[in-house]
């Protein structure tokens, strides 16, 4: 188990410039924090200076705890905006999931492997047909008392997350939550889209990308915001089709797709290496 | 230099189930044509047979130009619809380029090197920088007279392209074509967009795809219609991009792109690989 | 569950010019078998034709045990090798497996969905740790008795797996299988070699490529033949990898690479679209 | 034109530890150098820490001929190793090449475009192919007086080159160089190599790589050593092929691969973000 932390940071480039590499990269000396990764970008259209930074915390002599109060008077006269996370912490997920498995069931087996650093603390879902996956890898199941009532399943849903939860994955839910419900999960719940966004937004995007005649089809894993399908893009990729190539075949290739962009996506934000700004993405790999 | 026929047909299924292949292939063995390649495709959606048979002219007892005269007995009670093109024919090509010149560069190269089996007749353009390349390659090159003028200028082009063009290639030329233009080539004019449609249509969609802050950028070669970027597909093909890059590096990493799919098609176009049917291409190679 | 047949064949160049196609078109049609799909390739190096037929068994007049009674008078002037499949057969397939779990995984998964149209009749292992997941897919599993006397267990697992299995899937089976074995499933049994063959035959193909400085890592599924890594390739993929990725960053990648490479073999083969020459494939997707 | 300096640097980890990073830092700002970007890496199986820094001159307060005079004090406590570049110095480079001109056509219409931040001071080959596209971007053409003598040849060559030739690009040169002319141009050479190295090592790797049946071939580009084939990589990538292609198509699908992966080489090395230990590259893109 690595013992270090990480920090992601924003700051504005006129202040950046006067020196806040330098200014950190001392602070983490004086405390004898022994800087392990940096990778920065300077995004010059908005000015913005954007960083992560991992240290080892082994002698690292600020207890954790009161990481803020030492910062702080480093972090304001440069307008730092940061958020500091801690590696050895396992943060809590939870899996919404409707009648398609392949998404659920891949990120059930990488998680026991040990590639997805978190606890999977339940799996939700409008549909029965998940249950026997989620009790083969001991994760508590829940479905939906009435799933066609939109409304009730989401105040439902908030109901069994509490307050604890870090993460939701969508997992192919195929039901559109409400305003109420995203907000209170913004930034920390991933989506994945069948399709390569911006095309092919909203439903059946297989059968939309058929249609087209496309010559490439597409996943796309993002943050939920309420604008649908519109939130910050964090991975997606392609695979080839061609006319021989039905709606069917479709779906199974994008299977494959989903399940490994969706992974990606839930791998860099447990990894914290993910910073959004203005809807869009920087992912520090 | 190949001295075969390619036949590209397409009949309605339940007809073609009565054996339209055997009586295809007894025709040819019937009149010595010795079948060098045969590619099908079934859609089953559209309930269509679709085909692409290549034959030896080599010892092919009918004389070419009486095709249709000895072939029209077996298509008719199939309801066939067929296009012959005979590979030993070099089609005539003219480019339309503005001041971009990667995928001109790039196709008079391939031309260069026998990669594309056509004779490149003229290049149009409304600006003078193309002119050293075009002359290097020894390729007439127009400049429009008033290129301001969009309505004059097409007027100038379709006198310039005379009867005999059987292909326009768009090489980043970037100017939106009338309909009355675009009619007179229809499925013979050939365009590149730089994004991967329908994601991003219109104007600058580099711009565009970074703003929304995709993962891949792609470019499209599609034939033109009069609905704008909405012509039937031939290939695609994308690039992974970061934050990292900006706006100018999407415009360099998608250059290449650009070549590589506008070239592709325009070759298929020319070997006679592509069908079209319903705004949709099958590519059989 | 289609009720069709394929034919995979091949024939030498000059006799499939007199008119083998016409020959099949013929004999299909006059026995009433409705063609569905044709695919054809001519291997002018070695003056080959092979092709892959499939046709309706809807109202075909052959009974299928009394096919090679009907087709030997065509197939034998053409010196036609042929192998014909029914694809409502369901062939029974034996998996090997080692620790590694991941191609298990994913095999048993998609088999679950549908995906693989076969019977999964044994799972086979040198090590216990695939047992709960062989349970929860209802797929009978064997430990090797004594794992380390590998000429003992091979004669195990041929008692193991007796007359009927129709292919070995070997998803990360960690021992080289004597010619003895390998002899008795020969082009019957598939693995998966976790780089991009020829690169890194051998043992560690991951970190040999870490210690080349790669910057892209393969997987390749191929027949096993005597000669180790050797065999007819089926399929091979690749992924991008850079410094950052250490070894156990590229072993992690190449799970993603080497279940979908293995997938696709698999199912390739099961739909009898694999014709193998001269240690080489055709596969007719 | 950008004003700016690169660093690229390496150092042990157990004193990279101590504040290299902070020490680096506060030299930049003490001597009013902007920090424009910083990118590093930790190879923990070496245990060395690289990194690349980039900084804005305007307003750097060292004559950068002083440069080292500064810097040493800071890099000797920490053993780094460095190498300063500036950007505004435009590297002059020499290209090698045989008959094929698809590389070399590709590299001078980049250049062209500025895509290629150098001047191509000659072109050098054994062929008299290339004179006219040399002509044409005026660039110096030497056809080799005696090509079929190797030694004469290189002897030629370096005379040609002189002492200002920073980099050489090999754009398909078909010669194996001897170890002394290598030797003068270590780290300063670039080959691009047709396949996927190692895989085909040598000559003619399209028909290697036909005979075995791989199903993607690839390109190479790396420094060149005098172990033939197994210089520093610097770039690679693949494309798919099929039974459908023959050598011939493989030769042609290569060409595009050898083009962009060449020139993606060679930018990098102009852009100064390649750091070669221990044959391997770090790339900083």
């Amino acid at each position: 188990m690595k013992n270090t932390a990480v920090l992601l940071l924003s700051t504005p480039m006129p202040l950046a410039r006067k020196g806040v590499v330098a200014a950190i990269s001392e602070f983490l000396v004086a405390h004898n924090g022994s800087l392990l990764h940096s990778d920065d970008h300077l995004d010059s259209g908005r000015d913005l200076f954007l960083s992560r930074l991992e240290w080892d915390l082994e002698g690292f002599d600020i207890p954790i705890s009161d990481f803020d109060h030492y910062f702080k008077p480093l972090a304001e006269p440069f307008h730092i905006k940061y958020h500091l996370a801690l590696t050895d912490y396992r943060p809590k997920v939870a899996i919404l999931v409707s009648a398609y498995q392949h998404c659920l069931a891949d990120l059930l087996f990488r998680h026991s492997t040990g590639e997805l650093a978190c606890d999977i603390v339940m799996i939700i879902s409008n549909h029965p047909t998940a249950k026997p996956m989620a009790d083969f890898y001991r994760v508590p199941f829940h479905l939906l008392t009435n799933p066609k009532d939109k409304r009730e399943s989401e105040r439902e849903m908030l109901e069994l997350l509490g307050q604890d939860v870090d993460l939701i994955v969508l997992a192919r839910y195929m039901q559109i939550l409400g305003p109420h419900f995203v907000a209170q999960y913004l930034l920390r719940m991933i989506n994945i889209h069948h399709s390569f966004l911006p095309a092919f937004i909203g439903a059946k995007p297989y059968h939309q990308a058929f249609e087209r005649g496309v010559k490439l089809i597409g996943a796309t894993s993002h943050y939920v915001t309420t604008a649908l399908d519109e939130g910050p893009i964090i991975e997606q990729d392609v695979v080839r089709v061609s006319h021989r190539d039905t709606v069917e075949d479709m779906v199974g290739k994008g299977r494959d797709l989903e399940r490994i962009v969706l992974s990606r996506a839930v791998r860099w934000h447990l990894e914290n290496r993910i910073l959004v700004y203005q809807n869009k993405t920087v992912v520090f790999v």
